[in-house]
């Protein structure tokens, strides 16, 4: 049997995210050890149960001990700050990477932090169900999915590598980009969306012209498109302000594109409202 | 057998709406003879064939002769129109009414035209699926969604009964109230988001930053959030323009909310936001 890539991997947060990776790299042989990292006791247990982790600990010290390569795959507001304060008991040479929706802050405050013995590779899958946690994990959730690597000037090469191999081996399409372009994708096709979805939410139930609430009147059509409103608070709250130049550009874009539909219709403008329209459907059928 | 609520009823439009409800009519005995009318003969073919309708006509003035109710089930840009053009070949006491996404300018525009023989009723059953076109209609669409009557205070009590009991009969929760009423909450629920959807697929497929167009990022999310905008440009068009007041309302009262999320990043405003998207994500979830 050929060497497995990773021989003692740790998962700080064993959820869908880390533990569908870790389900995939077992999957193919491409991992020896896996241990669990979290604080919640009963989804660690369940993880074990499920065969994602072959161990696992509530203490992040103890949990890197040893590991090759550590994923943080904890809320984006925690990832520098839990590097920071236990690299120092990770081995010499591990790896570091993460799954954070924002690149740009996390890479900068990890460069700035990072013992010179140890290496960074910023990362983003770019996958996900609406379910959380060790239960929903599956060891298919990044195949054919992209996966986008943000290495730095000052980052491994050996190290990339590996991470790169590591998220092939999970059948994600791995793509390599600078930490600012990332978070200019990711603030238009991601990010946008959900600020777009809570303000629309709030605009409908602020509408208190009749006696009751109109949100009743909504058909199957607007609780598909506001579904992403009812992802978590927190995590969009963090995500936008670590990604705030980004998202705030994006939002202005937006809000031009809607101000020059708001016009036609003002104006009545018949032929540029069929061709907007038809623009945005052309490009949305494209999909 | 009981008497049917209706003798001859003719379907202006046999597509998803019209031939959804003349199929939950026949199920239910309610109807004796359905005549279909449109333009395109493979259409109508099939809706013969599928037994919607019993018999059909591309020529409007022959189809509706004789009919107890008419339903025009066409764009809300030619209702007024067709009855204009159609009436005087209705039989004395006809009952009109229409499934149309906006009622003022409808309900208005028939109000000026319309004989006072005949008798009409404002409608707007708030269903439908992605499909469109006779071979998608079914007997329960209407099953358990609202159905909006906005008669006015000329409107024959006995016709807003026949309709009332006609949809009832497909089994939708039927809701009288004013035109006004109407469109500002369809122009929450549905023009506004439709408004949203165009504007945000047109903003991410406008990021030119970079080599390629940012769209084939998108994951199964933005997919989601985004299907609406494949909808019929002519038909959104059309819609927005005839309900221009409402829709420029709705824009506007989204566009504040967006803007207080855009400034509570810029300000880093922490409790807000989170504030902000606990309210929407609570809103969401009641649905």
């Amino acid at each position: 049997m050929e060497k497995p890539l990773i021989n003692k991997l740790a998962i700080i947060g064993v959820g869908l995210m880390g533990g569908s990776l870790a389900l995939a790299l077992r999957e193919k042989g491409e991992v020896a050890e896996v241990v669990g990292i979290g604080r919640g006791l009963p989804n660690l247990e369940e993880a074990k149960a499920l065969r994602i982790i072959d161990s696992y600990t509530q203490n992040i010290m103890e949990g890197v001990r040893g590991a090759d390569v550590v994923i943080v795959a904890t809320p984006v507001g925690s990832i520098v700050d839990i590097i920071a304060e236990n690299q120092k008991h990770m081995k010499d040479g591990a790896i570091i990477t993460d799954v954070g929706s924002v690149k740009g802050e996390i890479v900068e405050g990890v460069d700035r932090v990072l013992d010179d013995r140890l290496h960074f590779v910023g990362g983003h899958p770019i996958a996900g169900t609406e379910k959380s946690g060790a239960s929903a994990a599956f060891p298919g959730l990044y195949r054919g999915s992209r996966c986008i690597l943000t290495p730095t000037q000052k980052t491994d090469k050996a190290a990339l590598d590996k991470v790169l191999r590591m998220w092939q081996a999970a059948d994600a399409d791995v793509i390599v980009m600078e930490t600012k372009e990332h978070d200019k994708i990711l603030a238009a096709i991601s990010h946008l969306p959900h600020m777009v979805a809570y303000a629309l939410v709030n605009t409908v139930d602020g509408v208190r012209d009749f006696e009751e609430g109109i949100l009743k009147y909504s058909a199957g059509g607007f609780k598909d498109f506001t579904r992403i409103a009812s992802s978590s608070p927190e995590m969009w709250r963090d995500i936008c302000l670590m990604n705030r130049a980004a998202v705030i550009d994006m939002i202005d874009r937006f809000t031009a594109q809607l101000g020059d539909i708001r016009d036609m219709v003002e104006e009545g403008d018949n032929p540029g409202l069929l061709e907007n329209f038809e623009r945005s459907k052309q490009a949305r059928d494209s999909l």
